[in-house]
């Protein structure tokens, strides 16, 4: 049975991009209009008047949405197909199922959990995987099933075989809490669903082990963390969002790995949520992400 | 001669507000596209679906827009009109006139020079008018005509008469920066274009004179400015920007005064700047700002 | 059985403050290093240098604190009293039991049970007592006590009778997280320990019922929130802590309101760790908070 | 004839630095007392109890400061020199005399000479020498003399040569406001006072050319700067500041390019002050930053 949040009944988000090409924004509110939707708001994103990609997010209301949603898409196909261009209509009350893969450290996976039970995440989480125990019983009183996969041993595809199994089918998309372990091409291309991933970041970057011992030896004034879609070359997919926070000469190494779990939290967070709300677009490299902020 | 900036050539600006009705996005899009027009940006906001008011801004390019303008306005008055909708197309490429009304204080006014100067403000500035002259040397290095317009006398309305013969038919909008004198109700009617002000802001407010003072016997944690549109009500008129700055018990009264200066230095730019490129649209006693914060 | 935090182990804190003299610094710091002291921080502050007050919060640590402490404090009492100085030696390892009292809405509360949790408030938390059951066991559930006093009743005094009951001898601060109901002076005298409040702020100020609605009607751009201690005048006491969040247009007043739970969470928990650290400092209707902020 | 800030007349900033010893604090206030000086703020930071370096700012008042400065020094070497300590005392109402070096790019330069102008930089400022002429007219207009030193040609020692010739004996210290040359070896050693420089940051990082445009293509959300003393590292000395400002999908490198002007101007501002105002301390490839930021 699926989950309904009711206030956002009868709520679509459409999303187009493609080729720019004149009159696409007016093709599109129209295609709207005359399936009787009221355009609750409308993000529109042109790379450049010559022959870039477009980009729009509408969201409209549309009585009895559940009913009229294949004539809706009929009528998208029919208006944007010939054009190449891509669109997903996606009911906005029917929240997206999140996996989350975690490890022994604990502070996005509880942070995500805990906005989830505050009713600032629009998502259900059906299960937690983590390759330790320690979060199993934190994890539980949240009500939410947690599996345990090792991800020890010679060979890490009989761990991610067995993710996989619990995976497939069941989720709309994952997130990697500091799961820690990099995820094989393999397993990219058979789950299917966006994977996305945290990590800290720092001005100027600190390649390999132990980055905070850096960061204090170089006495950074900033450091920060990098929310993006999980790709084939690890850390490098597109970038949702980045923040930082100041720290300074009197914090430790330990401080400052601290002060960066908490903007690892926010912005995984805000990540998680803008694409729950599915405000943000792939392109290429990058993403275009329609956010709400004020 | 009008100024003109090149790298706006043919960006129309139309602001479109009045009563929501079904298909009004879809409606205002099509009478872009049918006028040859290619969006660039469109921003839209609905107040609420059952008879609440609805604000759009697009920005689009057309070839020879300058040319075009009276058949666009008059599609715009055939389409808009018979719905009680208002309707402004401005040309992005002519920069709106701006007066600045100073006196001794110049810290806002030598903001709006400097980012004028540096080309960050889209805006001419044909005046500025001062009650005192300790800035004219400083305004006329900028290359602007400086008017002494002294405000004291028994009667106000002598000096008001002088600025509104400056004023009358030179300028689009007006800014107080930090003018300190009560404009009248008459001025407001007869000068016919914008006046926007900026003042200090607390939480919580500190009503009357020596703000400062009454802030440091508080020991408030944070210091604001507020800038608005100048109506009736003194210092209540429709909110355009606010901002904060943190201070602490080691700060003067002194230090707060020069902190909040910042404050309004920044406030009041950006204030300006999102009025001078059509992104406030007034309702009310509120604003719609489509801002460019990213 | 007192609970120790092992990091903090034979850590002081020292505050000295009164009129301020020649040599105040100096006389402190002597004392510190002839009791064999090691100063980790010292912070300092100076009202003005003719007859104002003089503040200062020194962190040293010292071999065998606890057995030492009687005779430092004997030293302070020798070198400090005479000049009409006060000051508080504390251990910092042994933390703060703090009350929390709340009612129906459970932002605040829950946000400081959760970094209770995490090991982020260093603090004890013996108790929560709420006029309401409704976040009974959601409290429970971090092993915490919850006692539920209901204020309904043509007299308060009865249900305040109870709460002092349950807090006399058995807490060191009280924090109102949204607790609703006004604190009579006579509990204010009786409960003998800081109380530690927490509202919503705008610029301007919203006087009475349904502030969030009317910061709505007035287009405000930012909202905010104070912590501050509770005193006889009405959310009148010392401000410990501020901040605000931007909003925009296309917020509702829930939304203002929600946005304004998370300001309210974040300063409360601030104003709530600097107190648990001896950070702040009360001089009049005004606070000296040595904060750790980078 | 130096230049006296008379709102800092009788203050003195003393610095100390070294390896920690027990008593240190007490020691050097101790100093400050017998001395007849009046502390108004005092800054310390130990590195570790165990053996590391200690540090410590203080500023005093002292009735005849210019008079007692020998004795005081006096003192300090007496005191402190037996335990390696290094220490600085410099009188706060004689400004720095800081030198700029520039190149076409005018945003940080103004931005300084602005601030300048504003009196916000505790600084005189003898000259500003670019290898361009284009800022000529803007510096002279703010009553500071303009050298020319071009920097083409083979061999830039030419140039370098006569950059020190200017600068010898005349400049406290020298910023570099994006002044885009490499400074040689020799020419750190030769000049003998600190150089402050200023560049774009990242994260993740950009190597090499067209950063902006590499920042754009990796979609970042997040740009920066940092400003740091020059060592023989290039773009490795130690960091006295650093900041970032928002970017989203639909700013060009273009605009992210005049984003990151911004954080510059304001980055380096800020390190110029605390410079300026002995609140920085190089330690290895680190610094001590005692800020006043609140």
């Amino acid at each position: 049975m699926t989950v309904h949040n009711e206030a956002l009944r009868d709520h679509a988000c459409l999303i187009v991009h493609g080729p720019d090409r004149p009159g696409i924004v007016a093709a599109v509110t129209a295609l709207v209009t005359r399936n009787h939707g009221n355009i609750l708001s409308l993000d529109q994103y042109s790379e450049n008047a010559d022959g870039g990609a477009f980009f729009q997010r509408v969201v409209f209301q549309r009585a009895d949405l559940t009913a009229a949603i294949p004539e809706i898409e009929a009528d998208l196909a029919a208006t944007l197909d010939e054009f190449g261009m891509q669109w997903s209509l996606t009911d906005q009350s029917v929240p997206k199922r999140m996996a989350i893969l975690a490890s022994t450290s604990d502070h996005c996976l509880l942070e995500l959990l805990w906005r989830h039970r505050r009713g600032e995440l629009p998502v259900t989480i059906p299960m937690v995987i983590s390759n330790h125990t320690n979060t199993a019983d934190d994890v539980r009183a949240f009500g939410i099933p947690f599996f345990h996969v090792p991800s020890q041993g010679p060979d890490k595809s009989d761990a991610e075989a067995k993710i996989l199994e619990l995976l497939t089918g069941n989720v709309d998309f994952i997130v990697l809490a500091r799961y820690m372990q990099i995820i094989s091409e393999d397993f990219l291309d058979a789950v299917g669903v966006p994977v996305i991933n945290i990590h800290h970041s720092f001005l100027p970057a600190f390649i390999g082990a132990a980055p905070y011992r850096k960061a204090k030896e170089r006495g950074v004034k900033l450091i920060g963390a990098t929310s993006h879609y999980v790709t084939k070359e690890l850390d490098e997919g597109p970038i949702i969002e980045q923040d930082v926070a100041r720290v300074n000469h009197a914090m430790t190494a330990a401080d400052l790995q601290a002060r960066g779990a908490y903007v690892e939290r926010a912005v995984l967070s805000r990540a998680v949520q803008w694409h729950a709300e599915d405000r943000v677009i792939r392109h290429g490299n990058q993403t275009i992400v329609f956010t709400d902020r004020p």
